[in-house]
């Protein structure tokens, strides 16, 4: 009976003991690795026709295999495919229904193949195409933010630095900052999609092919730009796997930033921009509550990405050479992370798109302490050492705050008391939208700067596939 | 339309704006929390009959919800229960489907608690009973590894330091190392548990219940064994995870470091212990293999609980006070960890508990030179002073290989050229049985010592619940 | 010449090879392992009289280590402790000295004995004597959050969730919040340093101890509650760091939200608090600028002490049983957490100490609208259920806003078109203090249930030694 | 007092209250950060050169400053700077002992320039340099890997999966799977070191330079590739570091890989190769023992490394965007990981360059059931599908075990047992140089792909600079 309960295993002859189904189940990846149906029937379409060109299946071979993996993907496609126990991975499920289909040239398929390089296959496939798809997704959300910079680039709001009010910046340039960040994470998605697209087929257990298989034909029939080139390190290289799990933690701590700024900026006390009800919430309890779930779940789930990145290197530490089973933590990590950054993604860019600034507020909260160090600039440019002036400015905030007035208040007089070289012409400092656009360095918060930084990273999106 | 699809939602009336599919999804836990069903409806039958004690129901009130609930939980034991669209956690569940059991009433049952109190609540009374479950699993294990340290005292092999051979063991002594880790981890399991059985119920959204509902009431109800003490920290206080996950990951971590041993002593190289086929596989190319899955996939799933226990920290880290969103984490990391950890303390004992050990390998493994520490012991109890005798053994160790021969085949002659201590005593020394049992202070490896390890564990096993 | 540069080493007559300069820095701890030497004194000090009453030194012999331990002793209290090269480690470096000062019996000091439990004493008694000092720093700042929360009862503030208004709480159930996580962390300090207070001395290198010294006397002597169990967890256990590093992170973690409010509250937009200048600092550039470093350093350094946690559990992870090398990395994980954590505690101190809370600005930003839950409370009292109370109060609040009012400001017949339950006496609902003290159940945010909480911390803060 | 005590700080006029000291040492950073005086002073030459361009100084002043900076410069170089207290950064400092030297002038080099972009600046400045020596140990290394593999091609061992024996496989075909890592390892620190060459000066504290500043000629004078584009961003963009963090963490994770397979062939079980007692060393009790310490340290500071990846990434975390004290925690965590790894690579170069291989071990190590897959191939290459001649294969290893001899040594009629294709030129199978052969697909074991690999990599590396 234990034999029979072993008989649709991949190792055929051998074992005679039973399986404790706690094992079994602990052993098995079907239940996730189910979702890469679709990638580990190409790379058997693909292999099928190399080992066709080196003899080790006839044509006519080839063709029936060719035609029931297509049978076995149409099942997928329509939802009929029954797993049955015993299929412990994904290969082992699509070969046995292919043997159920098809019979004897079924098990010609996997000659000089193994799991090892099947499911390295499998999952760089898996990825590539669904990196194509969260590129997309960065760059929809990184066109939100190019856009509203755009058109909001009349709106002042305080700069923060330590949460404290620190210099009047332009909205856009708060939006810029976060275009910077994802331009980034584009560029570095870039790179790790180059690392992705290569094809470990043919690596076999570990030792390689000894078929003389046409690596190359396989990589062009399925699309990888290049071959891996060392068997031992290909069956076991999972570098794609933990760059991806860094790159969306990397990019997601981003995005948990942005987050925390606009949970503040929606609270009551900023009251800077209100979130659209589709992406808040209300509470249970509270009926005037209205609270910004979306953007809470973006800062807490780049805490369960990064525990994935985590995790999969503590894995991958200390671990021999070549394939160990510990390397089957790699999928659900990948999967749980590709859905969870598409789900970020997403969501912030529907929570940006909908976002209504209180243009008013934002103006409101400027003050004129902000400008203290305008005032000193002022004295700067009235040839003060700039050591010097800071800490006459720093007088006039002290002078202000003992008298109870804003800085702005301050007298021509009382200033006098700090510099003689305050002057009349002092009032022109106490404007923001002068203020603002001093900054007109490149990066800076003036208009033209602003306007250059969005016309740089418009022309560099254009450049992107 | 907007409004009729949020009609189902808890905070009713306000909102006007549609939901974004994916918001609503990245939203939702239904999915996953519908596992606390059980603890859910628990926690609302002690609750109505709490706030049946302050007159907010009836008592006939009180007896159709009862009633209602005890249908719902027939609903989830059957595994008749229709999650609808809009049921977003299973308390919005399970409040609705009551409503539409009983009507009307069940709008009372949600009076003075917020989903905050009430989530908390849910998870500390399923947490509280599935460790329970996990002690049992890791007492299960001990109990393995005491019975064959009793059975299996006579075994000698190789101890190892650096991987290095280095004194002569027990093999008894080797596996009651790991019955003195999970001694520990058992300790710190009760110790987390009990502050797991505190009852957060009445904390409300945040502020307290101002019904004045009887809360030792409800914590008797519920069998904890004390309340909170402060609502604000009630319902956001996560600690009983975060030292749950971090429990789990301590002690997976040492079954990690033994399953590297045994992995270590599976090999052709070491050859001690062969597992069963039942925690093995074999290879889908090479016959012959024979792979330790079972070990290696318990050794890469510490990897996997630490990632939950770093992500669910980092989610955790510099959130406000109270609740937030970020929190929703939680209960992914603590069932997939509770999952992991059962598997793994399964597997392990069913692992130990077959494994087949090949002690004539262990023996051969031993060699003279392992005893060189007794050969400086020789001297030292001869009254050289160790520094010395330790450098003598060494120079007894470097003339062994310089004539290429076993440390114990080197003459008295050759060994007074080292010192003239050596005498031809000296034979006693090359006696592994002899060596092992000098070492008889409390913790060694001489048998009686490995006995009062024995006994003590096991004194202390009967004193567990 | 390598040979005399080896001849210092504790390993003594064996290796012919010279050691790289670059492997030897990278191999040797003294610059940090040095921190112990007045542990790694105690712990020869207690040994040699233990191996006296075995006989293995003579009681002159004894006497002369004993008085030149004490030497040793003063060298390092007086700073005039020479390291030379050579001494690789504390222990190394110690008994280089003695054997130095007092000649050939320091060569029997380190009989039966190993580094390896030499060390893993020394870092028990290390830790110990600082988790006492982490302990009362603990306890410090427990008592400042009680003491505020006892004097500052009567000022009002609203509590939030998710970062909105939520609804008015005491000041000190904000403190209290912190206390109850304070609490535990106590509780959890206590826990884990009971696990560290066990005595590894006698273990050897991994097979324990074979001239029957007396492991009682010896944990008696250096007082330790007890002596683990087996000589091979005893040497390669550091589950006393990791649980140490594990309460650092979750402790400061605790900290992290703490620092979180504070800086919210202290932003110009909340303005409930002002740091002592002792606690923030100003900007190199903006003179106005008053930044609160203090508690953005303490929220950034959860992150390093968790990155110490992290780091260390992968270094165990999966490493062999016993000691191997990879355990060095405890020590610099333990010392800085160590010091870290003492910063943090007593700089939170300071900070709560000096802190200066504005209770008007907390009082002008309650609002009626946080009132809303209690609206509908008002209905529930008047018998209707609270889910329609609920939609009900939520249509309050839209009526509000529609009209453009206050949520206290919709006279008695606006509210009428909503429920005819509603009465003249709704006025009462709108007074912040009545509505804070209706959360009377324990655990709630009333007078007398925070004065109950104060108590309860009060008495139990009594019982800690 | 205090004021004084103050007086030094770089904010000058306004803090009134004093300092507590443990405060003072929470905060200050001049203790690690100093190490980056070089970086420091070439930043505030090139700062100084562009100021003059626009004004601020006269080019007299801008002499003065040089030629102060330059002496400044010369007490690093000499050891005989002083810190003195008050100097609670390198930036203080420096210009502290500028104004010093040169008086007033000093006061106007920090005009439009903020802390904020002058630390992003030296770090960058330092990383860039040091990278660039990373990559030239990473490459020393690469090359030791390529030589061997060169030089050594003839020595065949076993290939392991799951740490089973599993094929015959080249030496230098192991060597070579560590080249490819190391090749990825390479491309990404390219990559990330690209991102690193963006000057961040001008920024300003967060909106900008106001003074026009010149920032292509700063990034030209600092030799960077290009300036950052929003001065948000980079005043707090940390992406530079954490990339790094996770580069050496990556990398290390691989060398953990190939510690951990050299402990094991360093054991006595597998003695297939031995250390240089340069990078091994000796017990403190067991004279016999030589241990593997440069690997193991290797392997367990992988962990320390993602320790401080993981504690950095947690810092960042919901940090509000642009500088907050928080990220404070860079600089330790860039220096120690620059420092550890360093330490690996340089250390991982001396142990590969003095390994002594033991050939005969290796050879010594093969069985012929290791060629259980070539036997299944004989099959296939007469026509069996693989699935068949799988399981046959299997059927011949359990009969060889059944009788108790090698796989090798059953004869041809027992093997027509199993199958009748088998024949006598069957025993050209049992040839582990013909079996290693077979695998000539590129990647694979065979002399002549081995040889492709390596010249592949060769010709790479001559391309780098």
């Amino acid at each position: 009976m234990a034999q029979e309960k072993e008989g649709n295993k991949l190792w055929g002859g051998r074992f005679t003991g039973a399986v404790d189904p706690i094992m079994e189940s602990f052993n098995a990846s079907i239940s996730y690795d189910k979702r890469m149906w679709d990638a580990d029937i190409k790379g058997s379409k693909a292999y099928v026709q190399a080992i066709e060109k080196v003899g080790l299946v006839t044509s006519e071979e080839r063709d029936q295999i060719l035609e029931g993996l297509d049978k076995v993907h149409a099942e997928w496609s329509q939802g009929t495919f029954q797993i049955k126990s015993g299929d412990e991975d994904i290969h082992t499920a699509n070969e046995r229904r292919l043997k159920e289909l098809i019979g004897t040239p079924a098990g010609k398929l996997h000659t000089g193949r193994s799991r090892n390089d099947q499911v390295a296959t499998d999952m760089r496939l898996w990825l590539r195409d669904n990196l194509a798809t969260l590129k997309s997704y960065v760059i929809e959300l990184l066109n939100v933010f190019v856009n509203r910079a755009k058109i909001e680039m009349d709106v002042l709001m305080p700069g923060y630095t330590h949460l404290q009010r620190a210099q009047p910046i332009r909205w856009s340039h708060w939006l810029m900052n976060y275009g910077a960040m994802l331009q980034r994470d584009t560029q570095r998605l870039d790179e790790l999609a180059r690392r992705v697209n290569f094809l470990p087929l043919g690596s076999g257990a570990l030792a390689g092919n000894p078929f003389e298989v046409d690596r190359e034909f396989l990589a062009r029939e399925l699309k990888f730009a290049d071959v891996t080139s060392n068997s031992l390190d290909a069956v076991s290289d999972r570098d794609f796997v933990v760059e991806f799990l860094f790159w969306a933690s990397l990019t997601s701590t981003h995005l948990s930033r942005w987050a925390e700024d606009l949970i503040l900026y929606c609270s009551k006390e900023f009251s800077f921009v209100s979130l659209s009800d589709a992406y808040s919430t209300g509470s249970s309890l509270m009926p005037q509550k209205k609270n910004a779930d979306s953007l809470e779940l973006i800062r807490g789930k780049a805490g369960r990405i990064f525990g994935h990145q985590a995790g999969f290197m503590m894995t991958l530490k200390g671990v021999p050479s070549t394939y160990n089973k510990d390397l089957q933590e790699d999928k659900e990590a990948m999967f749980d992370v590709y859905d969870t950054m598409a789900g970020i993604l997403q969501v912030a860019t529907g929570v940006l798109s909908t976002l209504k600034i209180e243009k008013d507020n934002m103006r409101k909260a400027l003050s004129p302490d902000m400008l203290a160090t305008d005032l000193a600039y002022y004295l700067v440019r009235k040839g003060v050492p700039f050591r010097e002036a800071h800490g006459m400015s720093g007088g006039c905030v002290a002078l202000a705050e003992a008298k109870g007035v804003p800085l702005n208040e301050l007298t021509v007089d009382d200033l006098k008391t700090i510099s003689p070289k305050f002057e009349s012409d002092v009032e022109k400092v106490w404007d923001y939208e002068n203020s603002v656009e001093q900054y007109s360095a490149f990066g800076g918060t003036s208009r033209s700067s602003v306007n250059q930084q969005i016309v740089k990273l418009e022309t560099w999106l254009k450049t992107l596939k």
